[in-house]
């Protein structure tokens, strides 16, 4: 652990606590910083002191320095900078950022370390910035660890009058996150995203520190994925022949991610949301595209896995294991949501397995649940479930299976109290589609069941402890927001994504409190998700914003009781 | 008028009612069409029979020919036109369409037509479109008729394999609109646009038929407005030198407007609104960015001009004539809206004025008004309010003031109580912006004013003549849908105004009534304006999905009783 094996420099400048960063998202756990210009030298350089450093270790620090170089980010004061210049023309210029590992060997890839184990998996980063003009350091246990570090230095710099600097030296941070898994997750299903698009999420994503992609890939409404042992799935089962992920696609997404800092969570949803999967193997579904949709399902197309059929376990066990094995992660989510038992009810051929087999409709179940996960589990994975599995069906779970609680955030202390890792995905907090009304045709309320909009400000104010004993406390690994893509495509999925979702990327990075140990609160947190939002859209993602231009340069000024 | 004029060509072939046409948005008024398919020729040629044709109007036609060909729209289908396949082996061909007008000379423009007088401009058209291969013909009273029939021709063409296509011939429509206003409203002064995201958005309003672009310019936040009697407002009070609009670029959004059957309605929002005239003539402003804001506005910064000052009067009218005398438009908005009346009570300046000339406050504001009008009028520009000025203050004001209501639908029949001519644009129906939350900061409750979002099914909803006596409908002049953009910029815009603001165009062209006589209604119009949306994502206007795909290809089946 960093706190143990780095030595903490002690900045012999005077130093003021972080509430005068106005720059770094999420903001670190621990922060000095002072009010001290110093310009970026035209010759700085990154200095990567490590033996054969890993080639992503490589590309993030040419990233690093082209962010420093284009984002032609102006500080979000009156002037956007022309304030600064008196102090700019004496301040040092930083030569350069020295890159070291505590530990000689081996050197794992950012990629390679993306992907551990979360109980070991270390983020932990010093960077110290001098603002004298010595080179500035950044110091990790890992690669992971130094990545996330590039992504605090890049956060610093602002342009104005040909010069990069910034206003906060010097600067030292010995940060690590306060949970391990910070998400953010899409549903490619309700609506098709392009791999571009994918990429471009992710390369966001990693600007606020979120380290997992729960990928929600497949749905009723279409099966985007190309499965190697059943190509028939997408090929049927997806929109457009141009609208599938193929193996090359998701590999693809994966290594982006993983040089990222970014583990693909992969969903495949069952043994509800499976409709598309009857496009090619409608004998594998109940109450296929039935009418009304309602009866059997809470959106249409209604549809089901007949998971009482052992050909249908052994179809599913097959179809993670195909999928699974292609995958990196640790992890691999078989969904568990929204089943809809009036689907079986009339269900010819599930009635006779059940009464040929004398089991209750929960019993197959639990024997699907048990073999398809132990498919999983085979493969060296973790499941992860939603809520369902574990508070409505009587399923028979692996400790370590990790439980997403989205029907409401209340449920979380159930799911604690049967002893699961927990995922905070509530819909009352961070469901980023809620607010648009609905899209079911022919409805005479025009109202969601999800309104309303989830604002940031609400979304920051969530307590990953709420409703939990101390003793409950490490059961809980972190949050993700998510996007349901009914009403989303890639028309939109920025400007409904950003900046909202970087919200519990803070939440669960810095945790309960500021560096100076007061709670996080959203006034003082606003000026900085402002910031973090011009720089997305200085680097190409089209993030919305989120008050007047003239209050984002005005900090407080805006306020209700300002 | 067109009825007058045209010969209703008798289409021989059967015909049905307009409920098969899933392309048209808005639907014509009189409307028949067949289900023949019809393919459009590789030598189509639009052939414009009028002798010395404008300019404006032979660039429409270029434009109408340019999106024929690229579109490449596939009908929204299961298959997206594979299913068609088979009857285009058959189709006829059509050659060509044929323009021409029903008057002989003087022909005037588009864009003259485009801001002639409410009370004469004809938008009507006929359009004939047989299915046997012979021409079709477009026939108006005017280029601007002609213009709006080309964007109805425009809408009713798929691709699919290398043909372009209609599954609709014959079609024949006899169309005006029901109502002579239907408008879009941008604020470009919480955030600003850019010159090419108006045109952008203008090219999205010509394809819905909304024939006037309300250009809510200046407001507190910013003056990005370059007036030539008065450089200093924006060199001063836009939010940068390159956040501002030049005459030249005010003169371009026009013609691009007026080329595309757009009257640009400019609004000068006075006396309230209007802090970022102090950045320049701080003697004009009362409590300017006055703390507490909430005191003295409904959201800062808080600063009106002081009307009872003649000196701030002379400059309004000024300011007023320096713009207005450089727009084509008949209409010229002074705004009026929320005035706060404590903004005076210690104002120095303004009590001494009221007590030396024994004005109550009210009554400098008539004067104010009546002054600041009187300029306008002195121009032959007929001055456009929001509500307050005629329910919540006693001005005095020409009966041909056109009045918007804002605040509440409700609000209409108090000013037609009036007898002034209405502008829909309630926020309960019409706000764009709302939804989204509070945009105040430090703001405990999270909640705006405006919320909940406005889904375009409530939109649709909207009668024009609630609560209105027979007598009153003629003071009705149409509608529009606004975009307040404290949440919004070019990153967001066209996703939150596309395709929703095409909703009032539908309910201001075609009435309350389909060509068939039955009422307008949500269910069935769903699929139409699902084409408009897809036809907007490829001509580059980024509008949202309102349904998954899998609804979207499928009429009827994400119904709720489906």
């Amino acid at each position: 652990m960093l706190s143990r094996s780095l030595t903490l420099n002690l900045v012999t400048t005077i130093l003021v606590f972080a509430q005068s960063v106005s720059s770094l998202w999420p903001i670190p756990r621990t922060l000095q910083s002072g009010t001290t210009a110093l310009k970026l030298s035209p010759g700085f350089e990154f200095k990567v002191d490590i033996p054969e450093p890993p080639a992503d270790l490589l590309e993030a620090v040419v990233q690093a320095k082209t962010y420093l170089l284009t984002d032609n980010l102006g500080r979000l004061v009156v002037g956007r900078g022309s304030s600064d210049l008196p102090s700019l023309s004496n301040a040092s210029s930083l030569p350069g950022l020295t890159l070291t590992l505590t530990t000689a060997s081996p050197v794992l890839s950012i990629s390679e370390e993306s992907v551990a184990d979360l109980t070991t998996r270390d983020e932990s980063y010093e960077l110290n910035v001098p603002a004298d003009g010595s080179p500035a350091t950044l110091t990790a246990n890992t690669t992971l660890g130094l990545y996330r570090g590039l992504t605090t230095f890049g956060q610093l710099w602002y342009s104005y009058g040909g010069e990069i600097y910034t206003i906060e030296a010097p600067l030292w941070t010995l940060d690590s996150p306060a949970y391990p898994f910070r998400g953010f997750m899409l549903d490619t299903a309700r609506n098709y995203f392009p791999v571009s698009d994918i990429l471009r999420t992710l390369d966001a994503m990693s600007w606020a520190k979120i380290n997992t992609f729960h990928w929600h890939v497949v749905d009723s409404q279409s099966f985007p994925l190309q499965v190697t042992a059943f190509p028939e799935l997408s090929a049927m089962g997806a929109y457009a022949p141009t609208e599938i992920y193929s193996p090359t696609d998701v590999q693809d997404i994966i290594a982006y991610a993983a040089a990222r800092g970014i583990d693909v969570l992969l969903e495949i949803d069952t043994p509800g949301h499976t409709t598309s999967i009857g496009y090619s193997h409608p004998e594998y579904i109940a109450c296929n595209i039935a009418s009304p949709w309602a009866t059997f399902a809470n959106e249409p197309p209604a549809g089901q896995l007949r998971f009482a059929d052992p050909a249908v376990t052994n179809f599913t066990s097959e179809l993670f294991t195909s999928v699974a094995q292609t995958l990196p992660s640790k992890f691999f989510s078989t969904g568990g949501d929204e089943l809809n038992v009036e689907c079986y009810v009339d269900d010819v051929l599930t009635q006779q397995i059940l009464n040929a087999t004398g089991r209750t409709l929960e019993e197959a179940l639990d024997l699907f649940t048990r073999t398809t996960h132990g498919a999983l589990e085979a493969l060296g994975k973790t499941p992860v479930v939603w809520e369902e599995m574990v508070l409505d069906h009587n399923v028979t779970l692996s400790n370590n299976t990790v439980v997403m609680v989205w029907i409401s955030s209340a449920d979380a202390a159930a799911v604690a109290a049967k002893n699961f890792r927990i995922v905070h995905a509530p819909s009352d907090y961070f469901y980023l589609d809620c607010g648009a009304g609905e899209w079911i045709s022919d409805d005479p309320t025009g109202n969601s069941w999800c309104d309303p909009f989830k604002t940031w400000q609400e979304t920051y104010t969530f307590d990953p402890l709420a409703n939990l004993t101390e003793s409950q406390y490490p059961l809980v690994l972190g949050g993700e927001q998510l996007l349901w893509t009914e009403q989303s495509d890639p028309q939109n999925v920025d400007s409904i994504v950003w900046p909202r979702a970087a919200v519990s990327a803070e939440i669960f990075w810095t945790g309960a409190t500021l560096p100076d140990g007061s709670p996080r609160n959203g006034t003082t947190a606003l000026p900085r998700l402002h910031d973090l939002r011009f720089r997305m859209v200085q680097r190409g993602v089209r993030a919305i914003p989120l008050q007047p231009y003239w209050c984002a340069l005005r900090p407080n000024e805006c306020d209700l009781y300002a």
